[in-house]
């Protein structure tokens, strides 16, 4: 079968022919139909990434097919000949291949209203959106008066989802973009509060905005600067959650605007909140997904490609992530 | 009366004759003995200090001396003629005066055993160094292993303190200095575990000693890269607490570091943990340094000066902070 196969740590991924696996006990064999670029994906490819495999190996954290094979168990004979979203596993071979194995508690049965390009980016993204509203809940709120998000590249599949759902419960977000055009790319999903960082009175704006909307709740992908003029903005005892590194930069954190104010910086990560919250959770979110994919978190496809366009399909998500998502089809 | 006075952010103190100031309703005015200087007051001085008063201000936020006015209400009457320790009020001015009005409450009687000197250093390095074990005791511990605690700078005033109370309650302190002589100033105090981390293979050294005593609360006070250091070699799930800046520079965090780890980051304000904890937490503190400042949390003093001296004095204690604390005279 034909595969993207990444050789070592940062080179470029090439599509080789490789044979097609098969599936143990609890596991199942996928034959692959669709599966997205992520952020993640590209820091998989460049080492960076919390989940390390012994090479060569497949990339692609998640995708949707149909299961052709299943090993021995009883929820791989229950998905057999099904169409399913699924996620490769930790310790396996991903998705960018046309054919996958991975556990069959990995996979989630697709119903006909979901279409298996929207099938299969049903994992990461809607899953962090619906998390980050989890971990705004679960954020111990004293003062009890409704608080604001801040999330920054927020012209990304994800940062569509966060102002969605926040419509869709009433918690304000404030979306931070880069550029004016994605401003205006926002402005349809029902965005309330945009704000550009390249504008000269960016710092001044964030700083009005998220005391008027108590935004204590921050969400950070870039890195760079952005962790230290969300916290110097926001209201003291803010809580920022480092997310993604898009812009490759280390965080800079000014000593003042942690010591004097009660702020906290953690991470978050999707594997590690899946693991702390515990199977119950995963299958409630999952269902929450389901049922939101057709309009809160459902992601615009910019452009498709084979999987012989691998180079090709990376370089125009890296170059124009917010026009949409691309998706490799096998 | 003569006073150190300041007139404006990041300017020079000068000494100035200013009119003996009068204590309010639960108010005293304490004749001044002695004030150190502290890393605090430096960064006061420079303007970048969480807590702003109005200029011209008198700096310096502990001392000791005699009561010698009371205003209205119980407890000033019952300090008056009475040799006590004192901190600077957040609103009036401080303590490098001849004089200064502070509440009440601010102050704690000395007992025979404690002299004068020690006795003005007795609330900003003890209380934090009890604050920090407080802080560790009530960080939550799912390993329920012991764990041992990093803490930088450690030469200091401070880290004296934070060396001598781990060996006293048996928890394990990894302490990194910037010099070889500052290891050799250590040792006496029962050092166990000492790093430079000047020392080329510092970052190996750090992540073995951190791993294998389980040092999972972080406590850092410089700055710079040392966080990043800290959380790249401490076991995942670390916890680190910023109380200083004495690089002057940016804390430069790595997004992996946080986003893949459970590591968090937070800032350490003795003025907030006062606040948070309550009265009667602060009065057992108070009670703890009492019992504790003969030989735990006793300071090392380097040099005293007079007022006249301040320009001077200060100058001393920035450039050779761990020989000993310098002490201003009244």
């Amino acid at each position: 079968m034909q595969a993207v196969v990444l050789t070592e740590n940062g080179a470029q991924p090439t599509v080789a022919t490789i044979p097609v696996p098969k599936p143990g006990p609890g596991e199942v064999l996928v034959k692959m139909y669709a599966s997205p670029i992520n952020p993640s994906d590209l820091a998989f490819l460049a080492g960076g990434y919390g989940v390390k495999k012994p090479y060569p190996v497949v990339p692609g954290f998640e995708g949707s097919g149909t299961v052709v094979a299943a090993g021995k168990g009883i929820l791989p004979k229950i998905w057999l000949g099904k169409k399913i979203a699924c996620a490769a596993s930790p310790k396996l071979n991903g998705c960018w291949a046309e054919y996958m194995v991975t556990t069959a508690s990995s996979c989630v049965p697709l119903s006909k209203k979901i279409s298996t390009e929207q099938g299969s980016m049903m994992f990461v993204n809607p899953m962090t959106a619906l998390a980050f509203f989890d971990v705004y809940k679960n954020t111990p709120n004293p003062s009890n008066k409704l608080r604001g998000i801040i999330n920054t590249a927020a012209a990304s599949a994800l940062g569509r989802m966060v102002i969605r759902i926040g419509k869709q419960k009433g918690i304000p977000v404030i979306s931070i973009v880069r550029r004016n055009e994605q401003v205006d790319m926002l402005k349809p999903e029902g965005a309330e509060y945009i704000l550009n960082s390249s504008d000269p009175d960016f710092e001044l704006k964030l700083k009005e905005l998220s005391q008027q909307l108590n935004a204590t709740i921050l969400f950070d992908a870039v890195g760079g600067k952005m962790p230290q003029q969300l916290l110097s903005a926001a209201p003291k005892g803010s809580k920022l959650f480092i997310y993604g590194r898009l812009s490759a930069e280390p965080c800079e954190i000014l000593p003042s605007d942690l010591i004097f104010t009660g702020n906290q910086i953690q991470g978050f990560w999707l594997t590690n909140w899946l693991h702390e919250n515990g199977m119950i959770k995963t299958l409630l979110t999952i269902r929450e997904v389901q049922s939101l994919i057709k309009h809160e978190l459902a992601t615009h496809i910019h452009k498709q490609f084979s999987i012989g366009q691998i180079t090709e399909a990376i370089e125009i998500y890296k170059n124009k992530m917010s026009k949409g998502k691309v998706l490799l089809r096998f």
